[in-house]
């Protein structure tokens, strides 16, 4: 148990800057491991190991960042549960608003210096998504989905949950065999094949990340669906053709605000008056830059919108929106099977890389299933169609039946005349 | 047949003038019944007959505006499917884009003079709602819905629609037996009674129609609801009081975009952190304003916003949307039903009110129909919750199940830990 040394005035000063400055959660503060100060009355659930004066002048200016990078350094230590006191935080940084004038003036800097550009999105997403499918293997599930699950029961596992959140994907974009459709950002490619296996569609998927594509061609070659699937290393802004359906799950977040406009011109130009698509990503209640410690170590030039925000996809292009859900929780549990696997392999991990690097990635994960349990982030999926699309059903009670819907008939939305 | 008595220079020049500012739909001009001037190459499915070149200027100044009161008043006369000729134009206009100044001007005039204020939004709904419940029992379904309905099945009736409408709402919000529900908009009480009836809720309902209030009430009484449902003639700016649930059926149409910061704030002060809703409106792919026809003659101040717009209602108060449905398909075939209901009873309808009302109602009810039809307009229904709300269901499933929620167990989604 660490001693109260007592704290100078200055410390102190400084110890209630850091809690005010994310809206007073329940935690102490403990300097150079002796010292103890207890700027909130309320109940104290958690202690902040700082080693100095300068961390603290750090966590007072920049409180996310600097809490980030001195946890991830292992210099800042916390007692007690990880998740739970990001939880906490989470939650009253809501509350708290606007950040400190520095964490703004950075915030800025960051979305200034990481600009998705064709070249800036492409050192963006290289410097996540390249870092080596081996440790992504490690903690991922066996298909390499990166993104949200969908858990049809609370007692779905990560894997099915997996493969349920893929055809959640193709039937609410009711895909038809022989179909032809474009898939920008395709990850590891699970998805791509997913769609030409089980529902005899074609499909052009497109991503910037050279491990990724590599590893989805293999896997398209050892799965025989190289003639259906072709992997194109290039942007989503060069995407060209016409296709029945546009299918996005995951790059959002990367595209930046900025580009919203033109993501929905290539979606446009890509399906015109009479495709559809989906778009899954996560989103916000409101419009908030993204943690700068996030894009500052793990993913630059991220955003997360609100679904105002959005409108720039659809609106300027009388795309219609059909259907959006939000499945956040889905995303909570998705994180808790990541963490838990990234846990049981953080030896392996910390072979491959430094403590530093496990460090940094566990907060990341703890921080993302913080923010979806919260309600800090959202994850929705967001269905439309063209104008004059005509293969709207009626319901979606289609999503819902058994069996699968490439297997069975389907009716369409028609105007009665 | 009428024949061509040649159109004057002018007149011809009033032509172009009218047809490519509602983007050359295949229509051909007859003026004073005698001329034919053919301005478009294309097949002519459709003839306008206009009197006299003064309705010709007036066409060509504000083409909707003076069209709608020229066919209302017969003085303008159409040889051709009325829906199908409002269908083609109205695809046809969505392309021209911005109309002409003048109606651009008479657009912005009619903003200002029928401003929703407490006092304008009196006005306004007294000058549709109150006109007589014995014309809207004419053509509506028996429980008095005057709100898209939801066709389970393309064979569902009107009745079961609207039944299903109702119980597809109950759903969404996850009414439980004994909560508080605020109705907001609520009509001539049939969801009111329906929530109270078989989901065992009480509820305040909201309305600032006299006619609509005094005919809800004595239902209540009639059905011996009036202890759990509560009419009141207020406007929803006016709501106070917690409650679990806040339902909006066809209101927010009437609010205006400048009210629905306001509007969010009343729901946000209804169901604080933990409470959820539903709004149930008219929208449109893109920010647009109301036809001004429609404004000026059957619905004063109403506008349909496109999703961004009504980011005001949820995002200022940190309000999760969880679900979003477009069914402007649903409202196309309920416009079908109200249709053939009004000219079935036509008759006894210009007995009520004169031939220039029947006119405007069946060009008003045409109009939308076609308008849903071509996706000038759609159907959102957006279920949201407070930030902190505990009764968020796992998926959606429960929304396509027998037998009705009501009567069965259910599993809310929470965070596992």
């Amino acid at each position: 148990m660490p001693t109260n040394r007592g704290f100078s005035s200055i410390e102190k000063w400084l110890v209630r800057k850091v809690q005010s400055s994310v809206g007073n959660p329940p935690c102490e503060f403990v300097l150079g491991g002796t010292g103890v100060a207890s700027a909130s009355g309320s109940a104290r659930r958690f202690q902040l190991l700082v080693p100095d004066r300068q961390t603290l002048v750090k966590l007072a200016l920049d409180p996310e960042v600097a809490f980030g990078d001195g946890y991830a350094d292992g210099c800042i230590e916390l007692r007690g549960d990880l998740v739970e006191f990001l939880e906490t935080v989470l939650g009253s940084i809501l509350k708290a608003g606007e950040g400190t004038w520095f964490s703004r003036l950075r915030s800025r800097w960051m979305e200034w210096w990481n600009q998705n550009t064709l070249l800036g999105s492409r050192e963006n997403i290289h410097r996540h998504y390249d870092l080596s499918n081996d440790f992504y293997q490690l903690w991922l599930d066996s298909r390499m989905l990166y993104t949200c699950a969908y858990f049809p029961n609370e007692s779905t596992s990560l894997e099915e949950a997996q493969l349920a959140k893929m055809d959640h994907v193709c039937r609410k974009v009711q895909l038809q065999r022989g179909e032809r459709v474009v898939d920008a950002g395709c990850g590891w490619g699970a998805l791509a094949l997913h769609m030409a296996r089980h529902y005899g569609v074609t499909v052009r998927a497109f991503n910037i990340s050279h491990e990724q594509i590599a590893f989805a061609r293999e896997r398209a070659r050892r799965e025989g669906l190289e003639r259906q699937v072709e992997f194109v290393e290039d942007d989503y802004r060069n995407i060209s053709g016409k296709w029945d359906a546009f299918v996005s799950v995951g790059m959002i977040e990367h595209v930046g605000k900025a580009n919203y406009k033109e993501l929905g011109r290539v979606i446009h130009r890509a399906i015109g008056d009479t495709g559809r698509g989906l778009v899954h990503f996560i989103g916000r209640n409101f419009p908030h830059t993204f943690s700068p410690w996030i894009r500052k170590r793990i993913f630059p030039g991220a955003h997360a919108p609100a679904l105002s925000e959005t409108g720039d996809l659809f609106e300027p292009w009388n795309l219609s929106v059909l259907d959006v859900e939000n499945i956040r929780m889905h995303y909570a549990r998705t994180l808790e099977h990541w963490l838990s696997r990234f846990e049981v392999n953080a030896g392996r991990i910390s072979q491959m890389f430094d403590a530093n690097f496990v460090r940094a990635w566990r907060l990341y994960l703890a921080g993302s299933l913080a923010s979806f349990r919260v309600g800090a982030l959202q994850l929705f999926q967001i269905v439309f169609a063209g104008a004059q699309c005509q293969q709207i059903p009626w319901t979606r009670a289609h999503l819902y039946e058994e069996p699968l819907p490439v297997q069975r008939e389907r009716k369409w939305m028609t105007a009665a005349r």
